[in-house]
């Protein structure tokens, strides 16, 4: 059985939103023509993508069950099997991240955050922040296997180096760097940069365009 | 001549952190096998990538120079010419972008900020958050054609409405929703849980493998 691509897997996500609408309103089952007008994507996709997650494959007439496919991709995506993560670097997008109340939908729960500030401080949902010299021992005690960094680029290797050294296996890396990482630990960079030469490279189109 | 692709594009603000940071080490010129091996990519990926972007396409011993690569990098990437953006949403994640300092090396510059609270506030840079019902004079008066949406899931798609009414053509959202809009407007989705989904799915391939 191949792998499920990238892509496929990141729209998942969008879907299983959009589903949880659906359910909530009452509606019982879903074509994935809908799906697809929903998100201007190709049927074919939007089958394919489904073919990985549900195994009934949807009825010719009625479509997929809406209940049945929140359940198979929640599944899939692991939410219902909550993963613990600790998170490095207190500032502005680290207390963005740890206020963000929608991580638990999707299986993550940061049960840790760490500052190189000496003292112990108090984020803004009231839960202490720890000296990050306590890092190693309250990853290693707790088994915690996902470590999120949004500390200043010039510390982000430090960083990464002590959480993979206290047993750390993926790192969602917010820091506009590029971490230098063993090939057994999954990395996730948030890159801005990136994200707006993309945007950027549309809306130049666009505007040529007119 | 074909156009650069998603992929290519997204990496080149990670060769341009690299090359600048080679620039301030005083190091002249490098080979695409070292930027391949910096990134852990293959030499041919990193060699298209650098033949959309370099003129000369590098020397065969000495590789390229890292002050023109630099410079035409940041030139394709529109680095030099600063674009314009309104931020819609002046909570948390808004806040960090707003104080965020690495956008301007990026060519984005966050004119204005809004948010529905009726009176006039002032953000942690000590600049004033506008009221929302301000937004389509200011997009208008300034021309901006860049807007941030950091609201919550619920207000995304009326303010995503409320910006191409007047007047943005491109929207880079950051609230967990899926944005409806017109074919001639540029978006991108920062979607947490799409990538929190990619670095799961690593992590589970790679606890399978111990």
């Amino acid at each position: 059985m191949e792998g499920i691509s990238k892509e496929s897997l990141q729209r998942l996500p969008t879907y299983l939103r959009y589903l949880n609408e659906l359910h909530l309103n009452g509606i019982e089952s879903v074509s994935s023509t809908t799906i697809a007008d929903r998100f201007k994507l190709n049927p074919v996709t939007v089958r394919k993508d489904l073919a990985f997650i549900s195994e009934d494959g949807g009825k010719p007439k009625t479509g997929f069950s809406v209940a049945d496919l929140v359940a198979e991709i929640s599944e899939f995506l692991g939410y219902n099997n909550t993963q613990d993560a600790v998170l490095v670097g207190v500032g502005k997008l680290g207390s963005a991240l740890l206020g963000y109340k929608g991580f638990s939908n999707y299986g993550l729960n940061i049960v840790a955050s760490f500052d190189c500030k000496t003292d112990i401080q108090i984020d803004s949902t009231k839960r202490e922040i720890n000296n990050i010299s306590m890092l190693p021992d309250l990853v290693k005690r707790l088994g915690v296997n996902i470590g999120i960094i949004t500390v200043p680029a010039e510390s982000a290797q430090a960083v990464c180096d002590l959480m993979i050294n206290s047993g750390i296996k993926a790192i969602w890396n917010f820091s506009p760097t590029h971490l230098i990482t063993p090939d057994n630990i999954a990395i996730k960079n948030e890159d801005m940069a990136a994200s707006l030469a993309v945007l950027s490279q549309r809306l130049t189109a666009i505007l040529k365009n007119e």
